[in-house]
Formats: C-alpha cells, structure tokens, sequence
C-alpha cells in the first residue's frame, strides 16, 4: 500500500520544497492542494479517513505547510476537528518550516548541554520561529526572554505563549545595539536569532563585549546574516570564546528533523506531529 | 509504462478519496486537476490521446468525478466528444460515487436472489444513487417505483429515465411516514433508501408492519440513517423476517467496485465505464 | 534518489502531454503548476535548489510548458534569474512543443544531407515553431526567406531573429498561391511549412512547378493538411521528385526528441535545455 501524504496549505501554489522532501522522506505520493480554504479541508480529510481502513490508515497522513502559519493553523483545527475517534490519519504542522526549523535551532543550543538555569535571549523573536523557539528552551529549562522592536509586540506575543503553553517568558523592547548590550548584560547565556532574512540584529562588538554570552545561534541565511561575524556554515565553531551556529548548519540539521518527521507519521495513523512532538523527534536524532 | 489516470472534475479541489483509490487500485500516477471547465476537456482529453500509440493508449484513462453530476456528465460528454476512432482511451465515470454506489446497493439487494418479478421502492430516488439504482433494479427484472417529497420533482425523474433508458419507473410522492405505509402496502418487496445523510425516511413501525416488505437497503451511513432500527454494518442482517444492508457494508463493498472498475479501465483502450457496465463488473464480483 | 520534474506553465490547467511525456521518459515524479505567475517562480525555484544538496540536485530538474511562447518565455526568464552560481537545477524550455517540434522538423529535412548553400523558406513562418525552425536551418547553412501574409509581421519576426541570435533572414510576404510560386522561383530547394492546425498552404499545383524545390515538410496534422497532396504519415516518401516529410512522421520523432531532451535533464544540474540544445540532441540522435 502506497504511502500518501495530502499537503494542504493557503499559498496559491503547494510548495515544492515540502513535496520533494516527502519524497526524499519515502513517501510515495503526495497529492498536493495550494489554496486551501478551511471549507474545503472536511472533503478532503474524508478521502484520507474513508478510503483505507484499520492498519490502512497508517498509510495515508496529512502535511500542513504554507508560508502563511496563522492560516496554517486555522486549517490544522479543522483537520483534527474532522476526524472523529479511531477514523483519523496522522498529521505533521510544518508552516513555513517553522516547527522544524525551531526544532533543529534549539537542539542545536541544547545538543550535550545541561540549559538548567541557563538565561536565553530570543532576539527578533516573534515570529513563528522564535515563538516555538523560546518555548523550546524554556521547556529545556532556560528563563527566556523574547524581544521586538515594539515592545507591545513581544508583550502580545509572551501572553499568548503564557496562556497557551503556561510558559513565562519575558517581554523586551529592543530596536538598536544599545538594547541589545543592555539585555545581554543581565547575565544572557544564549542568543537565539530569528531576524528576517537579511536583517541584521547583533553586531560582533555588542556579542564580543558580553561576558555572559556563551551561544550564539542565527536562522537567517541572507546576507547580511542575523549576526556580525558568524559564517552560515557555523557548526559549533568557537570565535572569542562563544559558540556560534549559522543558518545552514542549522537549516541542514532542520532538513533531516523534516524527513524523520515525515517518515514518523506513516508508524501510526493517530499522530499529531506539532512543534513538540517534532522537537522530541528532533531530540532523539544523531546529528 | 506507468499506469496514468487523468481526473477530471468541476469541484475546485480533486478529490482525495478519488486519488487514493485509485492509487490502491493500482494506477501509478494519478493526474488531477479540479476545476475542469467543459472548454478545457479537449486539449486535456489531447494529452491523453496523442502520447502514447497503439498498444500504449490503454495504460491511459480518464476519471470524471466529483461532486456536482450534472456537472461531471457535461464533462464525460466533451471528453466522449473529443476522441476520433480508435485514437481513444478507456475513461470511468463516478461523480459522486454514484456510478459505484449504486452498482453495490444494487448487487447487495440482488445478490443470489430472482428480481424478476418484485416490486420495489426507490425512496429518495431523485438523487444520482436512486435514479441509477431504480434503472438497474428495473433491469434486473423489478417494478421500480421511486419517490420524491413532490410529486413533480418525481415525475420529473421518471420522464427522464424514461426518455433516455426507455424504463417505465412509477413516481410515488412521499412526505410522511403514512405515505411510505401506504406506498409499501402495495406489495413492495424492496425499499432501497437513498435519502441524504443524516435525513430518516423509513420508521422502523413502517417497515415492521409492512407485510410484503423483504430487503431494505439504505445508503445513508450518518446518524440518524435512514432507516430506524438498522445499523450501518448490517449485511444480509435479519430483522423482524426483514433483510437489511446498511451504508457502511454497501460502501465498503463499493470500495471494491471502485477498485476493480479502475483497474478494468487499463485492459483496452476503447471502455465507457458508465454506470451499466460497472454493474456489470459487480455483478461478477465475489463480495 | 527520486527523479522529480517541475512543470510550470501560464495556461489555467498544466498540460497533460508533457507530463505523460515526462514519466515516458523515466521521469519518477512530475510536479505541475497550471496558471503560474512570474512573481511565483521563485518560490517555487527556491524549492528545487534548496532541498537536495550537491550530488542530489540533478535528481530535480524544472520544464517551462504552456500554450503561449511568450509567456512561458517570461517564467523561463524568472527561473534563470532565481539560481545563483551553483546552487541550480537543469531547466528545459518547450512551449507548446516549439522546441521539440522545430528540432524534429529540421533533423527530418537536414537527414544525412548537407544544406550549406541550399535556399529554405519558412512558410507561414512567424508562430514559435517556424521562427525556431528558420534559425536552425540558417545555422545549418540554408539561406532563408520566413513569410507572413503581413510583410509587417515577417519584417518583424526577421529583425528578431537578426537582433537576439546574429542571424539574417529574409521577410517574404505570402498571401497567394501567386505568391508562393513567386517565391519558390527564386531557387528555393526547401520549403518548411509551419501553417496553423487545419491551413493550407501550399497547392499541389504550386509545388509541382517548383523546379529547384526538392524538399517539403510540414507540421500541420489536421485537415486540410498544409500542403495538398502530402500525407501525415509521409517519411522521406518521393511524389514528383520532392521529397515529403509530414506532420506525423515530424511528430513522432519529435516525441522522441522530447523524450530524450527529459531524461537529458538528470544528467547535470546546470543544463538548459532550449531550441539550440534540444537541436544538437535531435542531431545525435537515431531516427
């Protein structure tokens, strides 16, 4: 029985991207939709509940993706409020890569570390990146504060974290270096960067002149790169004592969270592959 | 050569049960596209007729689904249109699952049974599934009535299965449970129920004091079903002296149907499998 | 590795003939966009290039298809424009089978003969078939005349030519059978009818009192033919002392070209497949 992955997402066009990493991940056939409406998602997960049964159900699995996450959720609670009891198939949450791409950022951080006690800046933290990020790492153990140019943004974003996940984190406004060196002082281990592409958010001479600073890791692959100095390819490297990892070291490691992700859910047909369950995969993985 | 099934439908979305069956049915490439509008058939219907010669053209098909079956039957007349002689391929139509639905309601209701001679009562018959099975119960040997909550929409009907399969069907108008007793008291052995989901037709005190009355077949698998007091798994289940096939043992042995409707498709190049000729194939299928 | 195709095109719905084409050529899995825009493509590109490292990115390639040249044009722009350095994938341009076609056509008419000093005409000769066409017969050393009924739209087409690939070629303005003989009078050995689907246009008559014209070719399958007399199935055949190749025997061959052109594709990442490459592998290869 072929493995089907149903991609699901609201861009116009369903993207290559997840679909050839299905493929590498040993699905067989994806059958992919681009602009998705949420009324269009019952008829579709019926195809995927209704056409194999029992041990079949394994067989057939959703993926959500698109860059668009808050519409990507809006099409997740559909998809899980459609199945109904043991009628259901497994389903993996990637929008815009970003419970992958959070889930290799902070194994990366953690990888043969104890974060207990550990104080972690999550800078430009408000996307979907830094969200799942900074509650990856509070999980681990870190007291995380998250930080946006407009303070009422990252305020937004530390309340909906604490009234989702029950998880504290600490709201800071930070729009130039000056913020940056101020936060930084107040003993941060760990700076995780979740600029846009091309923005740059830490200079060489704020992140030198840190003495705290330990870890410095970077998503954004576009020059000019998140952090002054560090390469992309940056795998542990050691500059002036800190620990620096860059976009592709860990956009490689993201690819390979990506494909076990995929290949998990066709183990079982009632899975939920969200940010946690990925980054528990992505935990248990060899680099 | 691949195994190639183009799908065809009005929907925006292609179907994923469609796909998936036919992925199980064996096909190796399913290439779908919702949407369809009738003037985008030929140059479609083109890509599947001038790929491949001779001995080639039968692994191409085509598969006209979807939702809507008016539709659907616009489309299967372009793409019927669109061949020239042998320069052809095998194509299925199954809008809705009605082609399929119908032949399994049917071959449940017949199977190792003499028709000939029987009434029976199509209830909600003016759907696809009803008109389709008030057609094959008539030619396996039945006086077919078939209802409708108007009279009109009911005569309607039977004019068309009239003028187009030169079938008499009698137009019964049923709006209450008092109008099935008395429809059912005129000697009718079968009533197959296909009525929308979740809509009862036929109360289990009109049925158990329906004394002809020996087969009730329904096609609704959604609660409340069709008929009280039947489950969805019934198959050839005695009830009070009654025989009952409830929606999920005719649909699953649709799924059958469906299947091995597909994989005829591949054997010439030259079928129509319309709804006579998919009877047909269930007709000789073991269950 | 997994051989995965993009198809991208302009048209509402992606061809079906190229992707059957496509798995004929041992291509394991299309991907087909229908409807794309130019400010989509890099998205889509992006996903190509950025999922299979190194080795692996020749196992992804990308065709440009679509019913309209200029269009598919632009998006092949798009494409080329969205790889940097290294980091691409093998791209091949056919749209609406112009490229194919117009290799096909003039292997058929340059087949084991030397046309250096031999004059062409492109009849009918400004649609993407016979533009191409006329630059690979130029390029195989025929001096060539191109006719439009508006001299306009020859002179147009002419100055195209000349402008983007170095190359003369002379504007005729065809409207009659008068004009053609006209043409053919002034020496010319080869005519290369490039009409649309169901045109005449070249009479019997005109052919026959052709002294110099030794070869007819035309790429018109649907009656009329092009040229009257002709026979789609003509290869090679002698009527009168001309030579006839006809739109069937044009176009299998083409289908072989277009074959050969998809599996080409996986051999590196950084072919581009266009007229001029798809021409030296119609050169090479067996008829």
């Amino acid at each position: 029985m072929k493995k089907i992955l149903i991609h699901l997402e609201s861009d116009a066009k369903a993207s290559v991207f997840d679909q050839i990493t299905a493929y590498d991940a040993g699905v067989d056939q994806v059958i992919a939709y681009g602009g998705v409406q949420v009324e269009e998602v019952p008829n579709l997960v019926y195809g995927a509940m209704f056409t194999r049964g029992g041990e079949g159900l394994r067989h057939s699995a959703i993926f959500i993706g698109g860059t668009h996450v808050p519409a990507a959720e809006r099409l997740m609670k559909k998809v899980l409020d459609t199945f109904f009891g043991d009628v259901r198939v497994s389903v993996m949450f990637d929008a815009n890569g970003s419970n992958t791409t959070a889930a290799a950022l902070v194994r990366k951080i953690t990888q043969g570390r104890d974060l207990k006690d550990k104080k972690a800046l999550v800078l430009a933290g408000t996307g979907p990146v830094g969200i799942r990020g900074a509650i990856l790492l509070a999980r681990e153990g870190c007291e995380v504060l998250l930080s946006s140019r407009q303070l009422s943004r990252a305020q937004e974003v530390s309340e909906h974290i604490l009234e989702h996940h029950g998880i504290p984190v600490t709201p800071v406004e930070i729009a130039t270096q000056e913020d940056v060196s101020q936060a930084l002082s107040q003993g941060i281990h760990i700076a995780a960067c979740c600029g846009a592409p091309g923005v740059r958010v830490l200079d060489q001479k704020t992140w030198s002149t840190a003495p705290a600073l330990e870890i410095i890791a970077d998503i954004n692959a576009v020059n000019p790169l998140g952090v002054e100095g560090m390469k992309v390819t940056d795998n542990g490297k050691e500059r002036e004592g800190k620990i620096f990892y860059g976009a592709i070291a860990i956009g490689n490691f993201k690819m390979k969270v990506h494909r076990a992700a995929v290949q998990a859910l066709f183990q079982s047909n009632h899975q939920v592959l969200d940010f946690s369950s990925i980054y528990e995969l992505a935990r248990n993985m060899e680099e």
